[in-house]
């Protein structure tokens, strides 16, 4: 380390170099092109794309800088907390605790009314509450079940996923966010099952 | 495919996955734990991290949304026109037609509307002319010889580069963008001569 002699501009610089470490974290879906999995760093890229390409289509009114924002920090957690699978409860239960550790130290790192700013952000995010926060949610949702279809099933098949399985566990959530998203992801879905990509 | 049957989502969709190549576009940087290259979509998300945590130490008041949103898309032509390395200059004669064929081809996926609103940022960062694409570009210079430094040295000592020659191409950019941030990366520098990551 070689820390600036401002503490504000130290602070800064040492979150900087902390959530780089995202770009190590490595999620299950894979990219489009099949070739490896996706790691978080590059999934939130995607992400804020997402958001800023499709804000037209989401349920209510959006402000979409902010929609953005979040998404970039919304994973930040994962650098203490490990990506967890969204078919996997046996993780889901210490995943709540293991995250606001996470968020305690990484937001922690920053000058504190910045770093209790994009801790609120995430915060709003997690409780999905706002139509900020339900809409880039959605997004959350929406991007990997667009890989998955876009890799010959991906998760779904590497997991051996119903279609009853993946509605459950999508469904409301795109739906709430973006109901013209929702309706496309169920023709993926439909399609995909035809396909043999995913179980009946 | 299975686009969408809206001929908008339809375009939106197309342009989503065709962006996801940017993760496969490997820049000659290493990320901070020098376990690898870095790729440019998760530099573009680190930068616009960069530039919400930073923005107070831009040269003059900036757009911190209209910058995020310049950082996220100013790699885009990199999917056709791939990643031209600061200091090559035999690929930096045909780089500016190249990447001006990716922008035609990659922001043409879009609605025209929306393509043309991201094509223009990516020109207004390249132009470097207004307040926001100074500090945009500073951002992208400064985070690279952060890397640098942090991983011993990086790309200047894979290419063998002196501190004069690193001065004469990042120094302009980033402290026109960021007086304060140049301060520190000349320390950076100088420090990193001094442990012999860079020649003098
Ligand atoms: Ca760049």
């Amino acid at each position: 380390m070689f820390p600036p002699t401002d503490p504000r501009l130290a602070a800064q610089v040492g979150f900087i170099l902390e959530i780089d470490r995202l770009k190590g974290v490595v999620r299950r879906n894979l990219i489009a092109d099949a070739s490896r999995r996706e790691n978080t760093a590059e999934h939130s890229w995607h992400l804020a794309m997402l958001a800023g390409t499709l804000a037209e289509h989401a349920a209510t009114d959006v402000d979409v800088a902010r929609v953005t924002r979040m998404l970039l920090v919304h994973d930040l957690v994962e650098i203490d907390a490990g990506d967890t699978f969204y078919y996997d409860s046996v993780a889901e239960v210490d995943q709540a605790e293991r995250e606001q550790r996470g968020a305690d130290r990484i937001f922690g790192l920053l000058p504190a009314a910045q770093g209790g700013e994009l801790r609120d952000l995430w915060e709003e995010f997690e409780a999905r509450e706002t139509p900020d926060a339900r809409f880039a949610k959605a997004i959350d949702r929406f991007q990997p079940c667009l890989l998955n279809f876009h890799t010959e099933g991906g998760t779904w098949r590497e997991y051996d996923l119903t279609r009853t399985e993946v509605l459950a566990k999508q469904g409301s959530t795109i739906e709430d966010g973006s109901p013209s998203l929702w309706a496309y992801t169920l023709e993926l879905i439909d399609e995909a099952v035809r396909r043999g990509y995913l179980k009946p």
